[in-house]
């Protein structure tokens, strides 16, 4: 028996027609990762993501090694992989230097980090709140006058493992910092996953209502609570139109160990699909990129989609594209 | 580090203020269970969920003993079980056989079950689509004869393994059979859990204007694809108030192995705590009991918050109700 594709429906009005799945598998999804899994597997990797039809894709960072060992090889990973025509290739930068580095290896578009919190400033960006806002505008003004776009990430935006509740107006004087010193995209991020849809509307208005426009709000989500597609579809009714994701739900919560990752890519294309949304993404291309990964790693990747096309014996047909719409 | 509660905001203008979890665990999600639970297992299962808060409880199924072996022990689970005041206790029940079985054994509201699809209805059923309509019929008419209230689920409500996309006006002249007959409740089904949350819309949508009361449509959703929460965010924002769920996210997909099953308890907790919505549970006693039962059964449950809690440390500490109201 061969399970048939998942039910479509005509778009709904107001909902945006196409989104963008900024995949940061390469990178979010493997930067946790305790063994150190090899450049030549993470440029395969990257090459299979652009395969499968992403053309928005972080590939690595150039965070300093001795901070994550992990992405020691950026540079090997940046100069493995050949970016097809109109896809981008993003690395994440800390400072500076870590720009320099990238520029130097070849890369033309980069991401930046700041925080709502105090807390997580100083236990994952060692430095204070403003602190991060102030390296990131350095970054971005030296990119963007080198003509490098650069990606702002908001991290603990909906809410902190040490501070709980996070206040909706650090993070928008965050968000609003960024938008200001030139970041094309803001990206406001449930690193620990633990919003709900009634606060995703909250911050998402909030950040639209500070002046930040529509096209350049995009939103970065863990799936640690299960919650993070029920965000994605508050945030579709409010108009966001790109949303970060890991493929196979690669990636693990750093303060809640066991606990799941990054939303997973083939999960939120099953959703948007179904909901008649295009994303130019081939969800059986993912699922099989999944599966190759998780035999290489050992392990059974979390995303929910993978699973259900795996124990139903699928390989790479993207029934979900073939579906009639009725 | 004790990790913070779940952000919430106030109910959103709209949605339901309160909602009514159905719990399926102990019927739904052990029905699957290949190795035989005991009925003290079962029954102290019960008695769990309704000390966590539970008043609204499937606790077994009549089926004759040769269909589901699993299932033998309804009698003794029923009888072993104290409903508390104002808590329901409710079978399932596949015909009238099975309605005089559970009614010997002391239960005062039963469930019956129809297909949508043909498929479905041979498969799992043993019968047609209008065979599966007429027997239960018979049922709901012998059950409120008697004073028993019935709930009525349409099963492959949005999907179907074997057919794929399953044709709305099926799930509606089955629902409305169901509600003529005088089937209380009437439990929409994702069986496999396919659904994303403009199809839900729609059939939702379509069943209120066949003439269902709000009041009366619960969505009954499996979370296969991971899709099963943003299908409850699209049925709240209709103002549906019933969703079923099984502690632990208990339950399979028969259609494919390994694939996950029922909506957890928790997860679904977590949101709807999360947007100001009372249920009456209290989500560390929930968590509470699926790390009982995981630690019986040598598993791990799938319920996303379940894994948190526990990765995080947490035990019994309904955090989420504790959280301040910004």
């Amino acid at each position: 028996m061969t399970p048939k594709p998942s039910p479509r429906v005509q778009p709904e009005p107001g909902l945006p027609t196409r989104v963008t799945v900024y995949e940061v598998g390469p990178r979010d999804g493997l930067q946790a990762e305790t063994d150190i899994i090899p450049g030549s597997v993470k440029a395969e990797l990257c090459r299979r993501l652009y395969a499968a039809g992403s053309r928005d894709l972080e590939v690595t960072s150039f965070v300093p090694p001795t901070w994550i060992p992990q992405l020691a090889d950026a540079a090997e990973v940046v100069a493995a992989v050949d970016v097809p025509d109109g896809a981008r290739a993003v690395a994440l930068v800390p400072n500076l230097r870590g720009l320099q580095r990238a520029i130097d290896a070849g890369v033309r578009e980069v991401a930046v980090v700041v925080s709502a919190t105090e807390s997580f400033a100083k236990a994952n960006l060692n430095t204070t709140r403003s602190g991060a806002i102030d390296r990131a505008t350095e970054v971005i003004a030296a990119a963007t006058a080198d003509g490098i776009p650069v990606r702002g990430y908001v991290s603990m935006a909906f809410g902190d493992p040490w501070e709980g509740q996070v206040d909706t107006a650090a993070v928008i004087s965050a968000a609003t910092a960024l938008h200001g010193a030139g970041a094309r995209t803001i990206a406001l991020g449930d690193t620990i996953g633990v919003a709900t849809p009634g606060l995703t509307t909250r911050v998402v208005n909030e950040t639209l209502a500070a002046g930040i426009p529509l096209p350049n709000v995009a939103l970065h989500l863990h799936d640690t609570y299960g919650q993070s597609l029920a965000n994605v579809h508050a945030a579709l009714l409010l108009g966001v139109a790109e949303f970060d994701a890991s493929v196979g739900g690669l990636g693990r919560c750093p303060y809640a160990r066991g606990a799941t990752g990054n939303l997973a890519t083939e999960d939120l294309v099953w959703m948007l699909h179904g909901l008649g949304i295009e994303t130019g993404l081939d969800l059986g291309a993912l699922a099989a990129t999944t599966e190759w990964l998780s035999r290489i790693r050992g392990i059974r990747a979390p995303s929910a989609v993978a699973r259900a096309l795996a124990a139903a014996g699928l390989d790479t047909t993207d029934t979900a594209q073939e579906a009639p719409t009725p």
